[in-house]
């Protein structure tokens, strides 16, 4: 058994000012303003269009993340209906033990203290229910079966491609102080990595809400 | 902990020749030939959309459905992204035993008989998973901190609201020989009870290719 | 040529109760709280879940409408994607006047009086373009061609349905005092018709915003 | 009065090498075989998911393309619906000929010849359009009101992005045969532009069914 913490992966190659002069050229379409163009013009186009809630032309460009985390923080983050995934698949993906050393990984809980009480008796179940999982395949059940032992610590990767508009209101949502910490968690740090690379559009979220 | 079998409940009364009724008149809308609707029109007219293959029409109607299945299965479900869901909550519901009495809920897998070896082992998993979720409730874990040690096997209950459109897509994949068996368990009996109510629609699709 | 008003029919028999009632139900799923429902307790929980912008529940139930309306407002109704359409279709429908009297019906626009100079331009504008249809099929057009001459004014049908969230986020839009006026006629007629209907769901939608 | 052709522009600089491995790396995380990726296994990995319908995974690339083309046509193009679109405004644009020398622009319907009794009428069609137009707003209409006259030929330009899994949609309904001619003529153009850069997702379709 494997315990990991989780992560957080852009798969694209973003290049803040690339995408803000594609959303400008896009968004004056919509006026027939594209005479107004220069080569500074994006940052306070995009910026009026922010303030004024008109969000759909930042529906344009789209981000693809990969989010390791655990199978119940991904059974939240695919109720988002406006994006694409692809998920690590417990029926085709066999973690028994074998030849090839593959094993169960689980995400480690945020809110224990690896010394604490409630942390030994979680890495004790997460051990009953490896052990369970590995002698069922090897009385022959196949793992879409065995995956029935399996636990909500479970590590998965899924990869979420969204539009900005929808990161947005993903990021309302989930970085939210009443979201579930282990989804605030990731959404957190997807959060900061945008941030970083295209400040207009993420930068009036706080995720201390 | 209480063992039980997954189940499906239609929420709405649908009255077939209602439905078929409305879709026609809507359907005659695209060709203004609402002079040709008689009382017994609908069936030929939708039969004819239907074998052309122009589904759009039959968007106009729903039917909300409560799923009472595992997680594992419920996570697939939820991959259905034109549709609306209500899902119990591993975040506000507390399974823990108290004077309510409230406990685990797990779903039977139907690929194993009660007195197989797997299905003991799959016993004991459970057992064990419980007993690791009542103990971190009662040293204070909240129920969103404590799901981490529950397992897929949980039974859940969620309500599906589909058009009729995305239900014929729903049930041609989920109801395919190579769908996951319990998903397949429970999309065969959606089939079927929606197959009694409005057969014109549901017919052509057969369970069991 | 006929001149009409444009006009709004709910397709579906709303019941708010049972339309309440059943919303309750499903969103009790997920606090498993379902021992709380009694005869009045709808009302409430409705309410609770408004106030606190919880809308997905209201998701579960949908509402068709047939609007009548020209073609400039139709194009601006499918830019919503949550949504159903079935549009009368200028492809396969002839307007030219034959031996069953087909004829080009117009929107009257609210925004000119009947002996406005800018009326009077339009009708003559509208009379143009009707011979010119008329012409071309005489000629041998088909539909699909001779539409090319067709303005926007052109009356089209319409029936949208939608889920409840939807058509509040729908209203909000569309009865907005910068809408455009005859987009915001028919979606002011619709709103004050679902008040009326669930009343609970639309009350807090203010169209002189 | 202008008379332009249709035309197609992708926005997006289209790397197809780059789309194919983005997507392989994505597609393997279902099945966590990344181990199995080469320089060369991309156009294998996903030739092998098309030929078997697994289309989910094309959904996390995205094209961005501008089509200009008529009122009628990009009417039909919204009603898809996963999709982002921006849009010239006849709500917003002026087309009043003015000192800026504004004026309307038609779309050049393929189906007449230049010199055919049709192309008249329908030229003539497009001028008396104009002059309503133009009247209209000299007596101080506003855009908005005055396109009451515009006809359907009336130019557009119209911002679509969609993810491949769509496109591929989008281009099986709309080179279809039984497509509306100006529909399909802009549809080839993009599927013809499409091939070029990524034959391996779009070859199969076939625009002459």
């Amino acid at each position: 058994m494997k315990i990991i913490k989780p992560s957080v992966e852009i798969l694209d190659e973003i290049n803040g000012d690339d995408i803000l002069k594609k959303i400008e050229k896009i968004g004056r379409v919509c006026y027939k303003s594209e005479d107004k163009i220069t080569n500074e013009s994006s940052r306070k186009f995009i910026g009026n269009i922010m303030k004024r809630g008109h969000e759909s032309v930042i529906e344009h460009e789209k981000v693809s993340v990969r989010f390791t985390c655990d199978r119940g923080v991904s059974h939240e983050i695919v109720r988002h209906r406006i994006a694409s995934y692809s998920q690590e698949s417990t029926r085709y993906c066999n973690y028994s033990r074998d030849a090839f050393g593959k094993e169960i990984t689980v995400i480690k809980p945020l809110f224990w203290e690896e010394n604490s009480e409630e942390y030994k008796l979680w890495y004790k179940a997460m051990q009953h229910s490896e052990q369970a999982y590995q002698t069922l395949i090897q009385l022959g059940a196949s793992p879409q079966e065995a995956r029935s032992v399996l636990p909500n610590s479970l590590k998965t990767e899924i990869v979420v491609t969204m539009n900005l508009r929808e990161w947005r209101h993903f990021f309302k949502l989930r970085t939210a102080l009443n979201a579930h910490p282990q989804m605030r968690e990731i959404a957190c740090i997807a959060l900061d990595k945008m941030k970083q690379e295209i400040p207009i559009i993420f930068d009036d979220i706080d995720e201390n809400k």
